[in-house]
């Protein structure tokens, strides 16, 4: 058995186990998937590439695949309206697939979503004339290559958490996206925390736990 | 005019802006100190030395230090209670300072603390006993130096979002505690977010913030 | 003569030479496993590609070829009963090829190999659960990337000697196995030593040291 | 001889040699500033520490000691007016020594200086709000630490060359100054050039050599 | 809508937005192309792959490419003669694609360019022999690549600004270009400023910045 | 509280928990010690500073510290004779601290340790002619700075595992020791495993349990 | 003209300019080629792939092409007998590329060349049983990757230079050569001097370089 | 016993053990140099500082110190005129210590040696003017700092192998010599080795081997 599927994960965690496509066979995804709607969990998987994703869907009817995301969902049961509010910025075209991987896991999560893109300091006009779409969210993710400028901007802007992903876009100097990821953890505005590389899925979830919870307030 | 105070910072993010003591002389941190009293903003200063504190303190009579925390705090009128609930968990004991200016930001912002110290995962028996102290906080800051691990294990029991913060504790390979900011950046726990090697203010506030909300759900 | 067999290593280290697979034509491969052989020392390949290992097998029908740890075993002469005991323990399903090399080696020395697989932090009740099959081991392999936390956790429930392998699982911040490996050499736990990155060989080589060791105590 | 003092570059560069203080005694600066002076030649010397620069101004009475800056300067004969016109730019108060040493060279160079201070992002309505000052000179230094954001959002504005430089200010994943030089030199501003951490002298010369220029237009 | 096309950029900055062709389809780059020139603004186009060119170039008749840059150019009017003057070095015949693209970059811009190559230090009197060719230019674009040493020699012959390109050509400890940027950095030529690694488009809009100001001088 | 002492680990691992001085008060470390003996466990200190162990020693008059290991060591009870063999072998002589750090370690558990030290790699014949002091040990530690090339040779002598310490010892490129510990996990030596650098500790804790160890073969 | 070729270069340095093959096509590595040999000087090319070599090589039919070197040689006119003698040693078989570029160098230079393969540490008795054969040579080129030991050993035990080149032979931790690069500087043998990783051609030429001297003794 | 004096050195490699001074005592240093003249053989001891120095020289009169390589010296007997010239050259001023390390070297080793003095890149007119004083040499050595341009330079104007020493002097993206290293690394010019930074007694001693040899030309 070379699976230990965490089972429990929804009920300690609040959300059930994701799958992590990279390095399993679509026969283990559609196994482990199969576990999961058998406990009645909604089911999310990231980092499949399109080949794979077809070899799961013909199995699994019912499961939807985003291919600039590369993730797969499928529902358990029928979902209720969304809740909470989180915005997903962009500083430029190119970072659109660590977006969508956001945009995905909110929408697993069952939490409304807002996209504004390509909006990076080097037009810094771009960012304030946008700011009644993120101002009042719960929860703001900002997905950005190169220099990594924009989670700190943002951050200037609002009263929220920010999820900071840094993202492999660029060249040279960018490291494969280390230079984006320390500008951030550098950040000198105070609410911004950072996530992996490219991890979309990370930086969603945390906004989206942030989203829906109710506080102790 | 060598400082411009963001005394909008407060309307905009809901906190003010906070005084980074390094590089600066104890004349400035009273005169920023001061500008932001005058507009009824509590005072915060991080990484300030014995030294430095003991000639704000004589200048600024209400001002509190913590020389563990080397933090210096001043309310600019009475407060209320505190709100919200966060954990501040120490993988060893000296961790300590860190988790000590976490805490004095919690403090500052109003916001509840629970301190659970050196449960590292060498005596891995350690966390779990402790757990319903910090299961259901609002969010939890795990400061650990070395390899960093007790941030993912606490994100594997809980379901609200964990911020984790490395630290410089550890010697050689520790690399002044990167070692334990890649092993964050890196957990497979999907609720960790990751703030700079030895930033306890940054990861108190993002929890703090996470605390204060009431949400939109 | 671009080969120089070191045919007295089992005499001097106990076990013999092994094939490093790398840049090795199948040619290059057979002739040193018949010279092994031809000194009755069993044979183990690593790093053997599936279309070099069937150039091989072709040639060396006693060859056993093990395509997930991408290793051949040759016996020489019969063998004994096995000896000792191990556990590998992997902290994800993607980490497996490296356990299996781990595996294929315990074999080659003719030692006892217990497989625990998916045991990772994120779900930090999964070890536990299964700490009898662990316990009393002579030496524990522990393989793990990402964050690659679990062998500190391992190290703290037993009295042996573990061999962490980090691997290259994950991405981003991982840095190609990088991260993990760091995290390893700074492991709080006392009993940790650490491996190259992916080398499940040379952990396995180790563990199988030290448990058919009798000891001078 | 330990000094070749190249006194042709006057002539092939249009400005002097300039005396790089550290690991040269107080002795050493003041022999090369004599011969300097003696071809008329205004001297420059950075990064000279108080001590040393007390016995250059015991034997040169004519020099000028910036404290903050770490230089020395001292005219051949006097000067006409001012030319051109640069902005130096800072993010946060912790820059000024760099900056500082930034306007001294460019007043050994003759050319007017604009200073800008505490501008950074984290504030990001602060610097709009002083554009009138820099918008329409002939090259702007930004100076910026942590994240090093600043020089793409001022990029942005004008139409000049920038020369970014980054600052060792801030702690941790700073890297001494690494993390900003980084971002820097993957700015999405196309007019963003690079010079060395905590390079203002560097900057300021190349601004310089710009606001000094008539062009070939 | 996944880009916000700053159009306004040409009014700010000098000229107008530039497209970075890495992770854009043939379709999104001849929708921003046709948003650019409906506005009256020459386009350029840079890392666009041969393939991706070709589609490009189907659509858009009026575009050049060059295989050599991988840029493409449109000009949205006739264009005046050129102004100004700028030299491209350098140091090895593998550095043609940068300087090819820093050529490219000032044609866009208008600029007259002399191109200047293969005069690497290892046959020290190529350059000098050369030198008259671009003693009195308004700025210079050195691209080198293993030790990178060459923008220090030219800086080191000329009163202009040196905008140094660190190629990756070479192999091993070049680290992709690293070893080089990192030699530039710490130039000893005071007039040297540098962009990051192959950035042949920046060297060149800055060069070509300098080189259309008129200066205030 | 700021400690909570693993009391059970002598239970679960073997040996007690060891008191890491780093950062920790002479009084923190009595307590710990107290506590340790309190419960019949032999007390192990290491990173403990000649001015911090003077405070100890003054209270704890059974303590015996080692100015080269810079460790303590107080006996709970009396200790029955050694067991087992391990040699730690040096490179140079300047790694006497770390190989003391060891030596002690080995004493705290009670196993027989043999110094051989300074036979380092430029010396080639040095080593073997001391093979019989170390060829039939349990397990050996190795202890290298520079280029760590002494725990390779080592390994091509012995059937035992090698515990590779590298230690900062050198200059410039040693990278304070990261450059011997990654020659060490490149050994190309089977039986060769690394700890942190200079963690002499580690590798005789290691070594000392497989010395301890009776095996299941 | 894309080439400046250095005719002058055999006059000045004693041996022509080498054709460094990456990143140039055939037909300029043909055009180069015929400069030289117009010149009546001996051709040396590295780094042709075998693709490049045969269209080489049907233009230029006294080319000979050495496909495990990758370089091609073509010789202006009929050479003398050999002189000086030089060793060229690996630790291991896959480092045989590297060598043979080495040995392809010192036969365009006229230098007698021993090969002595496959030695490397962990088989420590295989050195000196050779050391006959490179003993008196008048230098000595060393081919190691992994952890890059062995030149350190046979530094020690001979009285003439070593060159090391580090290879990128290996796997994670090995950094593509980067480790074998740093152990080499840090060599504790005083007579081990350092090149690029995987540069046969380097160390080859500067073997042959002492090889081909008198001296001036 | 904590030193094993490689006394047979001077017979197997030419040259006696030289003595590293870090971490030694002067005790350790005063008796190793005894047993070194006990057999005749000449003494340099390296990294020495003032004050160790001075307790060595105050109990072995012969001693000659120089502060500024930090070496000291001690005849065995007398020696005979110098042999073989090599040539010591620097890029700055500030590298003059490294580079009387080397020269300490030459002159234990009995070779002449000739100082070529702050003739770096930045003044390239200032290398050519002396080059009859080095162009006939055997070997060079140059030290250089910074960008670590000028050994490229050098091995472009002669026939001689060129031992390049990078020096940590610089800042920020210096990486303490890392820059400079690297770059040497990738120099263009096929004569050029390198060793460790700041190594002046290892490319004095390399330098010196070459000088000392007859060659069997
Ligand atoms: N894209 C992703 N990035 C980081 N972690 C992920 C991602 N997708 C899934 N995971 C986590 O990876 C873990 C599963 O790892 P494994 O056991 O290897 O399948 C789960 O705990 C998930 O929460
Ligand atoms: N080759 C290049 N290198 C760096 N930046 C570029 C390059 N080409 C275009 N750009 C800049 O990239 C920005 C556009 O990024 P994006 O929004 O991703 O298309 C513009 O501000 C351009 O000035
Ligand atoms: N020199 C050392 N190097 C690494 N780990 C150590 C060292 N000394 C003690 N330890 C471990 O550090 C842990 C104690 O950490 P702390 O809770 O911070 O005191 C224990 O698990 C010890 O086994
Ligand atoms: N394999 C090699 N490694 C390093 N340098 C080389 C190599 N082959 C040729 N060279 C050098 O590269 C230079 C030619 O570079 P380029 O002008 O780009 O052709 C010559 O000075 C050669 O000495
Ligand atoms: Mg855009
Ligand atoms: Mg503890
Ligand atoms: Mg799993
Ligand atoms: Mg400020
Ligand atoms: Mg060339
Ligand atoms: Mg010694
Ligand atoms: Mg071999
Ligand atoms: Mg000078």
């Amino acid at each position: 058995e070379i699976a230990t599927v965490d089972l429990d994960r929804a009920e300690r965690c609040g959300f059930p186990e994701v799958i992590f496509g990279t390095g399993k066979s679509a026969e283990t995804v559609i196994e482990i998937a199969g576990r999961l709607l058998a406990h009645d969990q909604h089911v999310l998987a990231t980092r499949i590439e399109a080949e794979k994703a077809k070899q799961v869907l013909e199995r699994l009817s019912d499961a939807r695949y985003n291919p600039v995301a590369r993730t797969i969902r499928i529902d358990a049961n029928p979902r209720g309206p969304e809740v909470g509010h989180v915005a997903v910025i962009t500083a430029g075209t190119s970072d659109l697939p660590v977006a969508e991987e956001a945009r995905e896991t909110l929408a697993w999560m069952g939490v409304r979503a807002t996209m504004v893109h390509d909006v990076g300091v080097a037009g810094p006009h771009r960012l304030p004339e946008r700011l009644a779409e993120f101002r009042d969210t719960d929860a703001i993710v900002v997905v950005a290559g190169m220099e990594g400028a924009l989670p700190s901007v943002v951050g200037g802007y609002v009263p929220c958490p920010v999820f900071a992903v840094p993202t492999s876009v660029g060249y040279g100097a960018n490291l494969g996206g280390l230079s984006a990821l320390l500008a951030m953890l550098n950040s000198c505005a105070s609410n911004v925390a950072v996530v992996n590389i490219d991890a979309g899925f990370k930086a969603g979830y945390l906004a989206g736990l942030v989203a829906t919870r109710r506080g102790t307030v």
